[in-house]
C-alpha cells in the first residue's frame, strides 16, 4: 500500500519531468479513435457486454457490464498500450517503450509490445505484488527493480531511458493512451444503443476521458459518470473546485484509482463529465462479491466501484439504461473449502 | 463434508426408495434430445465456449471450454431440472416437484420451478452449505430442514411427497434428466466440428451420460472421457470392474462428484465412455486457479477436474481439439487485499 501511494506522487509529477518522443498534440477527435480502433482490433479482444438478471432485478434497472476484465492482461489498459505503441515510428520503435508502474499498465504495455515484437522496459519497485511482476515476466518485459520510493523510480527510469533510449510512454497522460482506452466505450455503442448513463472508474482518468470522448462522438445523449472510492476522492474534488487536487494517502481497496486526474485527462473530464459519485469502501466490496456470485466473473476491486454506484443511488438509475465499464480482473481470490 | 458424505449413501438409494410419477422408460433417442432442446431454450442460456490462448500455450493444445457456470442457477443442472419438470404432465404438475439435496440440483430445481410457476419442496440437511441454502431460498423453494442422516433426509423427503403429493426428481438416475444434461453437449457440437476428445466431470454420471448420448447422435467421432477426483474414484473403478460401487468416504475438494453411480447412468456411460481419468487434489487446485486467474471466470472445484485432467496428461492431448465442460460456478472466493 505505501508502495501505490508512493506510485501516485510519481505519476503525478513523471509527465512532466520526461518528455515523450512523439506526441499527440491536440485533443482526439472522431475520426483518430476509429483509426486507432481499426489499428488495434487485431491485437485486442472485443470484450463481451453481459448482463445478470439478477442484479438488475435487485436494482431495478437494465445494467450492461462492458467486460474489461477478458481484455488481454486482464484490463482496459491493453487498448492505450497498444495504440501508443503503434503511434511510434519505426525508428523511435527499434529501441523499444519504457514505463514505471506496479499495475495494469506494465503489463499492458509488456504484452503489447511482445505481440508488436518490440522490447519493453519496465521499472517496477521491489515491493510490488508478485502477481503482477510475474505478468511483466510472463510477458517478457525487462523489469528493472528500484526501491519504492520518488526519488528512485525517476532515477530508475531515467536510466533506463537514457540506456536504451525507449520511449516513454505514460499511463494516462498522453492523448494516444486515452484515444486508445476511448474504443472500449465505442464498442459499447456499436453494440447498444439508448445507453442513458456510462459508468467509468476514475484513477489518472485514462479511461473516463476516453470514455467521455467517446460519448460525445457516438452517443451524444448518454451522461458519462465516473467512479471513484471516497477514501481517494481527488478527482471529484479536483472537478468540483476546478483544480487539480494530488492524491495524498488515498486509502481503499481500489489498488488501480490511486492516482490523481493528470492536466489532459482533468481538461476532458472537467469539460464531458457528467458528475463524479464516491463510493464507499463497503459498497465496493459488496458490488466485487455480488458480481463474483450472480455473474461468476472475476474483476478487481476498481471495476467494482462502477456497480456501488448505482448501489449507493439506485434512484438516478431507477429504469434507465447503464453501461457500466468492469476496468479489469486483475486480482487472486483465495479457496477456502 | 461429513454432510456431503451421508448425502452419497442417501442418493445411491433414493432413486430406489422413491418411486417417480412419470418415468422415461428408454435409453433417450436422438430425437429425445432434440426435442428436449427445443422445450428448455427458453428457460436457460445458451452459454458461451471460451478459449484461452495462455492455456492452450501452456498446455500445447487447442481447448475449448463451455461455460456451464454461466448457466442459471450457476450449473448445467438446470438443464435437466428444466426437462424433468417439462416432462410432467399438468396433473402432476399442479402439486409442484420435490427433491433432496445440499448441492446444485437443488438450486436448479427451485428455479426450473419457479420459472415454470410450480411449487418446489427441498429437503436440505441443517448443515448444509449457507451459500446453498440462501439460493434455494432466493428462488423460492419451500426448504424442510432435516438432519445430515440417511434416515432423516428419507424420513422428511418421503414426508414431503405424502403431504404435498409433490412430484420426486431424482438429480441424475432418471432419463428426463439425463436428456436435458445432453442438450450441453449438444450445443458444443453445434458450435464446435472436429472435437477430438470431449471432457466432462463425473459425479452421479448424469451429465457424463448425457454427454455420452449427445456425442453418440451428434459428433461420433469424438472421444468422451469422464474427469473423476482420485480421492472419489468409484465411477474410474465400477467401470474397470463392471460394478456399481458405492462412493465410501469419498476425500475431495470438488463436492459435486461425491456421488456414485447409478443403474442408469451406469449402463450408458459402460458402453459409451472412453476413459475415466482419475486426477490429483494438487491439480484440480491448479487448475481452478489457473482458469480464475487466465480467464478471469469463477468455476467451482468441481469444473477444474477437466482441465486437470489435460494437465496430468498432456500427451493426449498434444495439438488435439478439446472441449471441456466447465459444470458450475457455485462458490464463494475470498478477497484478501
Amino acid at each position: 500500500m505505501d508502495c501505490l501511494k508512493n506510485q501516485i506522487r510519481i505519476l503525478n509529477t513523471f509527465g512532466i519531468q520526461l518528455k515523450n518522443k512523439t506526441k499527440m498534440n491536440t485533443l482526439p477527435t472522431k475520426s483518430d479513435i476509429e483509426t486507432a480502433h481499426e489499428k488495434i482490433k487485431p491485437f485486442i479482444h472485443k470484450t463481451p457486454i453481459l448482463k445478470s438478471e439478477s442484479i438488475n432485478k435487485l436494482l431495478d434497472s437494465s445494467l450492461f457490464f462492458k467486460c474489461e476484465n477478458f481484455q488481454k492482461a486482464g484490463a482496459f489498459k491493453m487498448r492505450g498500450a497498444t495504440n501508443a505503441i503503434l503511434s511510434l515510428s519505426k525508428n523511435e520503435l527499434q529501441n523499444g517503450v519504457a514505463t514505471h508502474s506496479s499495475g495494469n499498465h506494465a503489463g499492458a504495455l509488456a504484452l503489447a509490445a511482445r505481440i508488436l515484437n518490440v522490447p519493453s522496459y519496465i521499472a517496477m519497485p521491489e515491493n510490488a505484488p508478485q502477481i503482477k511482476i510475474n505478468a511483466v515476466k510472463g510477458y517478457g518485459g525487462n523489469i528493472t527493480f528500484c526501491k519504492a520510493t520518488l526519488e528512485d523510480r525517476e532515477r530508475t527510469l531515467n536510466g533506463i531511458v537514457e540506456k536504451t533510449s525507449a520511449a516513454f510512454i505514460h499511463p494516462f497522460d498522453d492523448y494516444r493512451i486515452i484515444t486508445g482506452q476511448a474504443t472500449c466505450a465505442k464498442e459499447i455503442y456499436e453494440e447498444m444503443k439508448n445507453i442513458d448513463y456510462l459508468i467509468a472508474p476514475v484513477g489518472g482518468g485514462g479511461l473516463l476521458s476516453g470514455s467521455i470522448l467517446a460519448t460525445k462522438y457516438f452517443s451524444e445523449n448518454t451522461k458519462v459518470i465516473g467512479a471513484e472510492p471516497h477514501g481517494a476522492d481527488d478527482a471529484f474534488r479536483s472537478i468540483r473546485d476546478n483544480k487539480i487536487y494530488p492524491s495524498v494517502n488515498p486509502n481503499t481497496i481500489a489498488d488501480g484509482l490511486l492516482t490523481s486526474l493528470s492536466k489532459k485527462t482533468f481538461e476532458i473530464i472537467k469539460n464531458g463529465v457528467y458528475k463524479i459519485i464516491t463510493v464507499k469502501e463497503e459498497s465496493i466490496k459488496s458490488a466485487m462479491y455480488l458480481i463474483w456470485e450472480r455473474m461468476k466473473i472475476i474483476i478487481e476491486p476498481s471495476s467494482a466501484t462502477v456497480l456501488a454506484v448505482v448501489m449507493e443511488n439506485p434512484e438516478i438509475f431507477y429504469n434507465k439504461q447503464v453501461a457500466l465499464i468492469l476496468s479489469g480482473g486483475n486480482i487472486s481470490p483465495l479457496f477456502k473449502p
